[in-house]
C-alpha cells in the first residue's frame, strides 16, 4: 500500500510536470496579447492537476514512459481551465471568484474571457497532436478525448445543470446522469487517454474506463460535501455558495451523512477497478481514490 | 474556363452534400434535447458552405475522391458555426440578427448559445477524426485546423475585433492582419487541409495556402463592400450595420473605389495560385475566386 504522504508527493510531482508544460504550451504563437494573458491567468491558477495527472499515471501504469504523454494530458488541463472559464460566465454560474482569484471576465472582461476559453478549447487539439507516438494511438485518443469533452459530454453535462439550476424536483437518477455527463466524462476519458497511449488492450481500456467513471463520482459527491462543509479559505469562494445559486447537490438531496456513504462506495468501485493491475502506479491510482473522499469525511 | 452558372452549380451540389452530413452529424448521440436543438438551428440556417466546399474542392484537385473529405470538410463548417454563434453573444458583436432569423441566444438563451458553440466546436473533432483515411494524414490535418482555428487564429483575430472595434484609429496594415487570423486562416487551412487529406506534395500544399490566403482577404473586402451597397433582404441584417457597430472595414479605410481594386487583386492572386493545376477543379476554384469579388463590383 501507499501512503497518503507518498501519494500527495507523487501527485504533487506529477502535477508539476504539467504545470511547468503549460507555463510553455503558448510559446512562439502569435496570440494577442491580451488573449494570450487571459488564457494563461486561468491555466496558470493552481489546482491539483487532477485530470492529467489521471492521465500520465494511467499512461504509466499500462507501461508508457509519463513524459511521452504529457503533452495530451496538459492539454487535457486546458480543455478543463476552458470549462471553468465558461462556466463562470454571467449568462452561466456568474461566479466572481475561482480559487479564491477573481474569475477570468472578473480580470479581464466577457469578451476576452469566451476567447479565451474558445482558444483554450481550440489549442488543445494543437497540443494533444504533438505527442511523439503513433499516429492511430494518437487519433483515437484525440477523438476519445474530443467525444467526452464535447455535446454528449462534458457540455451537454454543463446544459443540464443550467437546466436542473434552481428547479425544485430534480431526483438523484438525473442529478448522477448530469454530473456523468459534466466531471465523469472528463476524468474517466482522462484514465482512458492515458491507456490508449500506451496501447493497452481492450481489457485494461475498460478497467480504466471503469476507475475514471468511480472516481468521477466520487469526486463530485466530496466537493459537493466540501461546498457545505468546509471554510471559504479552503474553498476559495464562499461555503454554501452551491447552495445559494439554487444548484442541485448530493448533500441537498440525501443529507450529508447519505452523501458520505454514496463517495465511499464509489471510492471502493474505483479501487475494485484496478484489482487486476498491481505495483507502484496501481497503488498511487488506489491510494487518490481513496483521498478523494477522505477529504470530504 | 468554367462559367459563373456552372461554378454555382458544382458549390450548390458540394454544399447540399455537406448540408446532408450535418443534419445528421449528432445523430445517436445522447445530447440534452434544447443543446441538441440549438446546435442544429445554427447548423441549418444556411449560407454557402464556402469553406467545406474550398475542402472538397481542393482535396478533389489533389485525387481525392470528394465523399472521403466530407467528414473532415463538414466538421470545419460546424467550427466556422461556432465562431458565428459566440460572435453574436451580447459581449461580443450583440446581433439578434444572422441570416434574417434570430440569431442563436436569441432563439434560445444566452448559456445554450454559448454551449451551443462549444458543443460544436468539440464535437468538430469528433467528426474530423472519423474520416475514412490514413491516422497520419488525418492526425496533420487535425492539427493543421485546429491551429488555424485556435488563439493565434480565427480566435485570435475575434480578440483583435473587439480591441478595434470602437477605436478611432486602425491602420490597413491592422485591419489586414486582424482579418488574416478571423477570416482568413480557416479559409486557408480549409484548402490547406484538402490537398492534405489527399496526401497532395509540399509544393501543392503551398500552393492551395496562398490561393485560400488570398482568396480569404477577397472575401472579407467583398463582405464589407457588400454591408454598404446592399439591401437588407440580401445581408439578413441591416444594411451599414458594420459602420454603426463602430467596425472598422476596407470601405471606411479607404473607400469603396479603392476597396474594390483591392478585393480584385486578391482575386487575381487567388487565381496565380492556382497556375500549375489544370483541369476542371482548377476551373472550379478559380471561377469562385472571381465571383467572390464580383458579387460585390
Amino acid at each position: 500500500m501507499m501512503s497518503v504522504e507518498e501519494m500527495k508527493t507523487l501527485l504533487k510531482s506529477r502535477g508539476r510536470d504539467v504545470e511547468a508544460y503549460l507555463a510553455g504550451c503558448l510559446d512562439g504563437r502569435a496570440i494577442p496579447s491580451r488573449l494570450k494573458e487571459s488564457m494563461l491567468y486561468s491555466l496558470q491558477a493552481g489546482g491539483k492537476r487532477l485530470r492529467p495527472v489521471l492521465c500520465l499515471s494511467c499512461a504509466a501504469l499500462c507501461g508508457l514512459e509519463p513524459h511521452k504523454a504529457l503533452p495530451f494530458a496538459s492539454a487535457i488541463e486546458m480543455i478543463h481551465t476552458y470549462s471553468l472559464i465558461h462556466d463562470d460566465l454571467p449568462a452561466m454560474d456568474d461566479d466572481d471568484l475561482r480559487r479564491g482569484k477573481p474569475s477570468n471576465h472578473k480580470a479581464f472582461d466577457e469578451a476576452t474571457a469566451i476567447l479565451a476559453g474558445d482558444g483554450l478549447l481550440t489549442d488543445a487539439f494543437v497540443i494533444m497532436c504533438r505527442a511523439p507516438l503513433a499516429a492511430d494511438v494518437l487519433l483515437r485518443a484525440v477523438a476519445e478525448l474530443a467525444l467526452a469533452a464535447g455535446a454528449s459530454g462534458m457540455v451537454g453535462g454543463q446544459e443540464w445543470d443550467m437546466i436542473y439550476t434552481g428547479r425544485s424536483q430534480v431526483s438523484l437518477e438525473e442529478l448522477r446522469g448530469m454530473h456523468a455527463m459534466k466531471t465523469g466524462a472528463l476524468l474517466r476519458a482522462s484514465c482512458v487517454c492515458g491507456g490508449l497511449l500506451a496501447g493497452a488492450e481492450e481489457v485494461a481500456l475498460r478497467a480504466l474506463g471503469d476507475f475514471g467513471s468511480a472516481l468521477g463520482v466520487a469526486f463530485q459527491i466530496a466537493d459537493d460535501i466540501l461546498d457545505v462543509v468546509a471554510d471559504t479559505a479552503t474553498l476559495g469562494k464562499p461555503a454554501g455558495s452551491d447552495a445559494e445559486q439554487g444548484k442541485n447537490t448530493y448533500p441537498s438531496l440525501v443529507g450529508l451523512e447519505k452523501s458520505r456513504e454514496l463517495a465511499r462506495a464509489q471510492a471502493d468501485a474505483a479501487r475494485a477497478a484496478l484489482a487486476d493491475f498491481a505495483g507502484q502506479e496501481a497503488e498511487f491510482l488506489r491510494a487518490l481514490a481513496d483521498y478523494t473522499v477522505t477529504r470530504a469525511a
